[in-house]
């Protein structure tokens, strides 16, 4: 936990230890700090470059990257792939090699293939970040909700989380369970089972593919987003079908522990997979992964860009 | 007209009272000078943070705003809501509390709605800027106007203000009447009937449905965009009946005062509702509302986020 | 090549004459060690504000302009006019207009129209960079191509430069044929007679229809993107039969000078103009390219809005 961060990359969860992550969460520590002074900024990473390659449209994750690194004094550059050369049908790797030759410092990329960010961190000369690669990992995801949950629980080690919804096709289900498995948490995966990959167990995790009993003692109730395309793909009847047996409502807090806390990577379809009340509830700590969001990228910048390791944060986020 | 400015939002010309004008005009002015300077810039807003959420395009807004806060050096983000989350069905007032969530002092927003930014004010710890929502408000034009207006006439008071076209569906329009009647100015609504509202009394302006006596002795010519897409509604017969009717060309210029400028929000249907001849004349103030629009939006973000009054304004814009 | 850079815009490359072509590049060497120090960024232009008004897709080139602003510490903001008033019907004047009344010290623009950077450039006050206008000029890409040349090769005097592929729609064949011949080099077009103009002779280059006798000899191999849209239009068979008579692979550097370097300006179609083995080797300049880049634009921006010449540009590289 102390020497410079060891990662160039941060590609998968599974390529951190536990070393590394209390790393990365001390670090956001100080740097969730900087988020609520009247002056949010800190000189540390001035005159370095950090680009947004973005696939996949968000809202969320490249503005929390952008401020992240505006609020280190970085350049941020963003670049919108569907507005691009990519429509010119030139590859992934060749923009990236194209970014990469005006030299940033790190590359921060969301695509939909499972993979892109590895393919490419393996190929260029700067730091490479997923923001998201597909139905497979969702590093910085799991990384804000460890810190959500370690700022409302105190710990991870032995904490029950259940982690409801379209498991098949989520990034960040994958990317936590990795996460909090490694903490020692208990990991149950509750989905119908057309949305569960046939290997979840060897995640590591406890299947269920009702409500009730994967929620029992939970303390801490992840929501996935129901993506409306998959209704296409049949592999839920509907959304109001889906609403009645897998939606969470205030009501099922009474089978959870007594402080289980309600999370979501967002954006939530209120009604289907959340129930508003809940989401809006004391118990919901949707926003509090947000704000998480910006002192986690803060932290992953800060320790790949400057070479240290999470003692100099305290310096680095001092300065103002 | 001295203290802290009183406002946590600026959402509607009603909510301001004219000592509140006053003291954003009065801090435009310090602002404008900046401008116009060799550096541009002043550090008033470091570590700031404005998030520019538009759910319609715009240029001249968001691209005021985004310089207007780079000017005083605060930290700006540019969400465009079509390539956003939003399209993936979060409400409204979930992308704002997550926007909130990453602590902006300002968030800017546009919406369809007449009605949003309220909305949203009411709901989130930052302030919002109305930057136009539906057919209801645009305070920042309204006040960029009147800085125009006292820049080239030196007053409000007294002035005779036609404002002439699609009425109805302007914001503008009905911005610039609360504001200019506040000061005593007569305002005068001109429109074909289809284009005027009803209510339009009842915001204490004079109503015209032809152009000659709407422009007669009038001090400022202010004319409406028509929107290419109300011709579907049938709302005006064709574009060259409404340019042959309410267009306004130099041979106008004789039934106005002497000194009449031409005002436009832009952007322009030239040789529609405007003759280019006009558009380009010395009488046209154009591109004074447009350099008004920078100097205006500084002083507003300055005047809320700094919890400072106008008197410090001089200060704040000297220390380039 | 000493004294203050003596133009206001850079439209084409014939405004141009080799001591203004040597002051470029010569700011550009200086630019170029900043962007490889830890700390890429210079204080030269801060309060200075660069718009960046697209009107054609552009990864590379907006990422350039907007990266070379920024380490220059300027503020930058970048217009996409597709989702802007653009749309709106307003002209294209009226749009630079309403931008320049903004006061930036440049705008940079790419439009797909001939002549839209002159025209504009000829009725606004602040600095014009043309960032392609149609198939007219392409002046900072031919400017970054011989920063590259000059590096690989010492020089470009004397050197035979074959430029290859769709040479009717390309304002680059355009701009780097008018520089490298002002610099004595021996420029070679050579393209199906489809994709060749009609008065390609005028530029006062050779004339090929064939690969091979143009890759004779040749020190720089220049390959340029085959536009698939051109297929719909027939000015090519296929694109199978397009890489086989025009393609380039690594067998044809056995034609060329001993040292021959290849150069695209992306984004490159690999397989078709271009083998990717080729473009992968040790021969290909394409990222070098792309570096020199946003150097040479630095020193577009610096020169052009410093009001200083070459000779002041290692002072203003080492204020770090």
């Amino acid at each position: 936990m102390t020497g410079a961060f060891r990662h160039r990359h941060l590609i998968s969860i599974e390529d951190l230890d536990p070393s590394d992550v209390m790393q990365i969460l001390d670090a956001a520590d100080a740097f969730f700090a900087v988020n609520v002074r009247p002056v949010r900024k800190v000189p540390t990473l001035r005159g370095k470059t950090i680009i947004n390659l973005f696939y996949e449209a968000s809202t969320r994750t490249r503005t929390s990257f952008e401020l992240a690194g505006k609020r280190l004094s970085a350049d941020v550059v963003n670049v919108a792939a569907q507005s691009s050369s990519v429509s010119k049908g030139e590859t992934l790797l060749d923009t990236c090699k194209t970014l990469q030759a005006m030299h940033p410092d790190v590359l921060v990329m969301r695509h939909s293939a499972s993979g892109a960010a590895h393919y490419v961190a393996s190929r260029v000369d700067c730091s490479v970040v997923n923001a998201g690669d597909g139905a497979h990992e969702h590093p910085t995801q799991a990384l804000l909700d460890a810190f959500t949950i370690r700022r409302a629980r105190g710990r991870l080690e032995g904490l029950k989380i259940a982690i409801c919804g379209d498991i098949t096709h989520s990034r960040v289900a994958r990317s936590d369970a990795l996460l909090f498995n490694m903490f020692g948490a208990e990991v149950r995966f509750c989905a119908p089972r057309t949305l569960m990959p046939r290997d979840a167990g060897s995640l590591g995790v406890k299947v269920f593919d009702r409500l009730e009993p994967a929620l029992e003692g939970a303390d801490v109730i992840y929501l996935l987003r129901i993506q409306l395309e998959r209704l296409a793909g049949a592999a839920i009847p509907t959304l109001r079908e889906y609403a009645r047996t897998f939606g969470v409502s205030e009501r099922h807090l009474a089978l959870a522990a007594e402080k289980a806390i309600v999370m979501h990577p967002g954006p939530m379809n209120r009604g289907v997979e959340i129930n508003p009340a809940l989401a809006d509830s004391s118990r919901s700590s949707v926003l509090d992964q947000v704000e998480a969001g910006v002192a986690v990228r803060m932290a992953v910048l800060y320790l790949m860009v400057s070479g240290q390791g999470a003692e100099s944060v305290r310096e680095a986020a001092r300065e103002a």
